[in-house]
């Protein structure tokens, strides 16, 4: 038996008829939308003048719909706008708005986004799968439909760090029973897949097993032999091309290749020319956000920001629509549900004023309004979360200015291996930096534009930390911290001095986790997030202000770069080139094992 | 859980680990295909000197293999060759073929048909599902992929035939959970589903519960209220396009345009200008047979012959395999395993010399040559099939010359409805024609190319017999009789007098069914088709022999039309336009109502 299709107001084999009966005149329908202009995804055309025909959430006729107007039935009339298929994310992780399901979906939903497939791999990290059951229940209280794909790579790297849970694939099997589970998270773990380990593929294959849909995260520029192991594994979609050649090759083996436009990692310019500058069949070409701040969600908006940035990167209208919405649709084999404005399908359509502005201007979810020029229209409850979800702090030492002090046996100089950061891109560099040593220590320095990293264990009171530098951020005086550091979520501190870094950190343990930003002993700016130490139940204007003044912040202690806690809290994801810190210490990401802080024979 | 995917060696979740060992070179491959130019049907580009990898009967690699070779590796240079995907066709009825399952296989499998939607709903008329139950037994004996669709529509037109089963909505739920069932066969019964009644809304209702795929059949011209209701039921495909605009807003309605290329119906040239004629996305436009003859196997091919016709009509060559390959997996939401060659999708792979001449070269499926330039290279098992399978002649009355007498009241002249033949279509037109009255009795009249038609019961020996008059056959002098008479394949004899009438009818009931000609008293030809009264066990060369012997026959009778058998095999067939004649009587097609065999008021 089929698992239900849990997105809908009803089973298609529920109402076929009536809406038989809507499509032949002999019943009226519920909602007519009259004289659109129909972004066609089916065919990629416009269709001038076409009215739809709704009943029961769904689309029942497509075409001239006079007929089917009794006297209840409610009439828009688009007056010549266009209509598209309702918006899909085909990977997003919503607690990177930093906001719970509930507020995530009253800020995307006027964007025209009606369906998300929604990786919780961070809370999962933090709270396991009681987190990710949390998600799942506070994302049913919206029309938004949140397709969830189980987290795959809990902890991300096993062996390289310390997370809250553990992901087995017995764990997998028992969560693919769920009819709201869709797929499998990003697998990120492709040196696990590639080398053939049994529990890796027991991962996928439990997915594989249940029918459902495996994502993927191979995010190395390798098209060869490593890419084509890890697809033949059963792997159908990633979103981690940086390059135009690599998505190329995706879609070449039949993988779909999501492009990214988050907040912070801009890819979609560099890798739509794998569609602009090549003549192929884009069917296999999707455009998903991956992660999104606030600001960008109030500022730019969502997917409709991300066709706009498409088009104006030179993909045509009509394909960068499909790209969000039938593409995706048929990636996970929804399409006879979602990603079309077709009969039978879902009644989720977003009215566009024009194809050069593409500003949304309504949105319907299974036939009903939700959204019109940029504002919700129906009321959302609060998200309510357990006290064990906001209470998430659990560091086994205390921290104090002198955890902060790096020490080295070497005399005058050392030289010690860097994390350099590539603003808005998710790779780094590693880098050899020769510093100063003073009184036996190894300290920031702001010359070289090097700083202080440590990773604070903070899920089981084990008192571990890791240590490292980083470069690019442009700090000259403070420091700022983060519970928001991927995938394990510990607490990362960052920072000019000991004293400041000590501060950022604590500050951060009293009130449940977040953001922060301190210089000379004082809070800059400070963004808390109590609830899983990610989240914070504040709507996304006021996160977005509080986001602000943390921004404001991060300029005064001198950092310009485009979105820097988000660039920040990839310094402990291990399965990123090149050189990362986890609270177990340095990983060379290029072969998977520890490596020392200090050079030794340069 | 997931039905398991029966058409395949190894499921990928069993070989996953084999797979990327195999890609990244630590174990070698037990096929690679060496120096081939790659139809790449996700991109729709054609790749040069590609090789491919494969082991445990999938592809584990595209592009370079050269470190997937090993000692025992076979390796297969295709030498500048193209390949593509194995050719699948989303809808074709065996039964048509006149051979079993095995021997159908046995013919097409060296075209470069790797996998068929088939939908046995001709012995379902005769046998009910017991009859469907023993082609998926037999289908299981080849390495053909036989996807089952159960039949949808039997008897056909409920209430106006007689046929040997009936199928209700408990059946389709009990069939769906077979996991050689891919879903429900072609829904003939539209004015059913556009009725909304019951009975057809849950035999549709009871696939779509499964999750298993409704397959369409709408034959009218009509793209407005009905094909919307149709399809807002579920239906997600149609291969009943007889004219372009058809096809075209089908696919703009988001419904897979199946366009037929028959032996005895050719839609292509005219359907193909949905796609030739209209910048139009081709994702939703596939290619299938429907009904092919021995002959058309044996001589022009399968779906290679399609593609060939494909290209003639002006669709691009990549586009054309898409139509045969991919498109079609897609539409039966199987693109995870099959319709691509692409890593972990099944090895079933065609070779074709180039893209001019399109001529198959050697067929893999699972990874094995199955056939090689037009020959099998593998053994196959004869049919097995059990008495009650070959004995279906149940006729309730003895037929004599006099059976086929027709009287009239009328004096001197009496008119009547006619069915006329659309030659190599599937449609008919009613004509009225006058007929002079000879001794109280009506006759066929040659010279107005006009024939006594018979249908008679040959399920339950209830005796019943519907009596009509043909046009458009050209017979000058004899008879021809047929128990392959769609969908109820009753016996249905045609002739210009009375005794050539029943001695066909009698020869055929002597042989347990099939299709023959008689003049003056001698049997011309003769196809015996005893399993079922539509299939016989022996190869396709053998049948052709006997039908073209059969052809011979047409031909000295006066016929000259393009595969009659298969045009008069439709005479019955109430669910077509416009005037059908059954066991019952006479049909009016277009207001599915029983209708005199004369006109009163003309």
């Amino acid at each position: 038996m089929k698992t239900m299709f849990k997105f809908c107001k009803t089973q298609l084999w529920e109402c076929s008829r009536t809406l038989s009966d809507v499509a032949m005149g002999r019943k009226p329908a519920e909602t007519v939308i009259r004289h659109a202009r129909l972004v066609n995804v089916c065919t990629h055309e416009i269709l001038e003048n076409t009215d739809v025909a709704i009943a029961c959430g769904r689309i029942a006729l497509v075409g001239d719909a006079s007929h089917c107007i009794g006297e209840e039935t409610k009439v828009i009339d688009a007056a010549g706008q266009l209509i598209a298929p309702g918006f899909l994310d085909g990977h997003i992780h919503i607690e990177s708005s930093m906001m719970t399901p509930v507020e995530y979906a009253r800020a995307v939903l006027p964007h025209g986004t009606t369906g998300i497939y929604h990786d919780p791999h961070e809370i999962c990290n933090v709270l396991g799968l009681k987190g990710v059951d949390l998600m799942a229940a506070d994302s049913a209280k919206t029309p938004l439909k949140a397709m969830l794909t189980t987290p795959s790579c809990v902890p991300a790297v096993p062996g390289f760090e310390d997370s809250g849970a553990e992901i087995t694939p017995a764990d997998i099997a028992s969560e693919m029973r769920h009819d709201y589970t869709v797929g499998l998270g990003e697998m990120m773990n492709f040196p696990g897949i590639n080398g053939s380990a049994e529990a890796t593929h027991g991962i996928t294959g439990e997915t594989l097993k249940a029918g459902k849909i495996v994502t993927g995260h191979y995010s190395i520029p390798e098209t060869g032999s490593g890419l084509n192991a890890y697809i033949a594994s059963g792997v159908r979609c990633c979103h981690e091309s940086t390059r135009a050649e690599d998505a190329l090759a995706k879609m070449r083996l039949g993988m779909y290749a999501m492009m990214r436009e988050g907040s912070a990692w801009h890819d979609l310019q560099e890798v739509s020319k794998a569609i602009t500058e090549h003549t192929v069949d884009t069917r296999y070409a999707v455009m998903i956000s991956d992660d999104t701040h606030p600001h960008t969600l109030l500022t730019d908006g969502h997917l409709d920001h991300i066709v706009r940035r498409a088009v104006s990167f030179g993909i045509d209208f009509v394909t960068a629509i499909q790209m969000v919405t039938l593409n995706c649709a048929q990636c996970f084999k929804m399409d006879d549900e979602l990603g079309s404005i077709a009969p039978g399908k879902c009644a989720d359509i977003v009215f566009i004023d024009n194809e050069r502005d593409i500003n949304v201007t309504r949105v319907l979810i299974d036939g009903d309004t939700v959204a019109e020029n940029g504002k919700l229209t129906i009321d959302l409850p609060k998200s309510e979360l357990p006290d064990w979800a906001m209470d998430t702090m659990h560091i086994g030492e205390v921290i104090t200015p002198d955890t902060f002090k790096i020490y080295t046996d070497k005399k005058d100089y050392a030289t010690v291996r860097a994390m350099e950061i590539i603003p808005v891109h998710v790779g780094d560099y590693e880098r050899h930096v020769k510093l100063k040593v003073e009184n036996g220590e190894l300290k920031s320095d702001t010359e070289q534009d090097v700083l202080k990293a440590f990773v604070f264990e903070r899920h089981n009171n084990t008192g571990k930390h890791g240590v490292g530098f980083v470069k690019g951020f442009h700090v000259q005086c403070g420091a700022m911290a983060s519970t928001v550091a991927h995938d394990a979520h510990n607490l990362l501190v960052v920072g000019t001095n000991d004293e400041d870094m000590a501060l950022a950190a604590n500050t951060l343990i009293a009130c449940g986790g977040g953001e922060v930003i301190v210089q000379n002993g004082k809070v800059l700016g400070c963004v808390p997030l109590p609830f899983a130490g990610l989240m914070n139940t504040k709507s996304a204007e006021e996160m977005n202000a509080l986001v602000e003044q943390l921004g404001g912040a991060w300029k005064a202690i001198g950092c310009d770069i485009q979105s820097p806690f988000m660039t920040m809290a990839l310094i402990p994801l291990a399965c990123l080139p090149e050189l990362r810190l986890t609270d177990r210490g340095l990983v060379d990401c290029t072969t998977f094992s520890f490596t020392d802080l200090e050079v030794e024979d340069e």
